[in-house]
């Protein structure tokens, strides 16, 4: 997604509409929903519906997550956000079902294209499959599809969708692959 | 030390007992350790040991800092902890004499088991050795021990007990051995 | 630099002057910096002037971003800093024209000496080149110069300067160069 043609530097990359809902879901956000006590998980849920996200049932997030656009934000059920976890949406962001985003994860849908003058703000896609685990402070880039039942580690930084495929263990920075999820029961 | 038998991305992993001690001391932090001024050691450290943790004789910490659990916090004594440090202990830590904890840094205690069905949360041990220096934003994963007098450097990514032993230069993530640490005077 | 000899871990290893200077700034910085909207960014600047920083023309930083000492702070023309940035600047601090600095990066200007006993505290310069980008989260450790047009990848970790020159693109913890930097128009 190529967003408006401006050096993103000291110009706006976005366009006036979503500024706008930016600015006033960021009073909401900080009025409501950061204030909000620890275990109001429904609370926080129907601001972010409000907003426009697409939520399943059991979505457990604390107050002190950020969401850049709830707009282009969905996840299924029974998914379990940590504390300060930041889904930098620019772009659209899913969350399967059962999958568990642990305390301080990063998943940046942003970036920059730094091969070009006007360093080109660009917005990209981000998934994270069913059952995936992303651990406590892992950063998850732009345009990166966790496939199901992954496990990034703690701290990992997983910037390219991983080639290994599914039910599997990745760690380090940048990522890779250490081995097989196995499920015992 | 295995927790309560539940699914841990749907419902409480702790005792009520647990609970209710955590949810004081998540008072008692907000209101009373968060709010004070810098040099106000030794009033935190009063704080921590009203939650029962064993804390020795000149422990520096400052007000951004966390401890999941006083009562299963131990430090010896000359301990410098920075701004920001997260002593996450869903079990028991230790933190030796002369030890250096630098901002930011994140002492993690819990993880899950991936491997069963219902994610069985699982709390485990840390301990820093006497003389260690956890740089800043360094990461120390459940169950490690870091050996006595250990430079973990910045960012580092520590998730087992290294086996090279102690007095050593850990860096990366993952940490790797990087040299000795020697002392010239 | 060397600062006073007095053991870190207990002792300030700063001057009176130093420490009051910062004491101030500190305050300002809690009442009329960190709480100002979003879009002040001439306000921030002229704070942070106010305080000896040598700024130019078009510096976009953020309420969340943390100077240690605007005194020893430079900066050029044109350069965005985003949110949760620390410039932990214990010694000099120069960002080139052009530069961007993305949100959470840590340039990180102090670290001890651990080969000796009283834990020296080192204070050490830090530049960040022309049209450089430290992308979110990177950190910039002690002594390192970011060579002009790099790109530090996000949460990449730099703690020696690149000896693979300018316009060049590093990732990962430890950085290594990944490729060159080639413009396109």
């Amino acid at each position: 997604m190529i967003l408006q043609g401006v050096d993103s530097r000291t110009g706006p990359s976005f366009s006036i509409g979503n500024r706008l809902a930016r600015g006033l879901w960021g009073v909401v956000w900080l009025l409501l929903f950061r204030t909000s006590p620890r275990p109001f998980h429904a609370w926080r849920v129907a601001l972010l519906r409000l907003f426009g996200a697409q939520i399943g049932r059991h979505f457990h997030i604390h107050s002190s997550c950020r969401v850049w656009a709830p707009w282009q934000f969905k996840a299924g059920d029974h998914v379990g956000v940590g504390e300060g976890v930041n889904f930098y949406n620019m772009g659209p962001m899913e969350i399967g079902s059962n999958a568990v985003i642990s305390q301080g994860a990063h998943l940046c849908g942003g970036t920059h294209d730094y091969t070009v003058a006007n360093f080109q703000l660009r917005a990209m896609p981000i998934t994270v499959g069913e059952r995936a685990w992303v651990c406590t402070e892992a950063f998850i880039g732009p345009g990166v599809q966790v496939p199901e039942g992954c496990v990034i580690g703690a701290r990992a930084v997983l910037t390219k969708t991983p080639e290994d495929g599914d039910w599997s263990v990745y760690a380090g920075n940048p990522a890779k692959f250490i081995k097989p999820r196995i499920l015992r029961g």
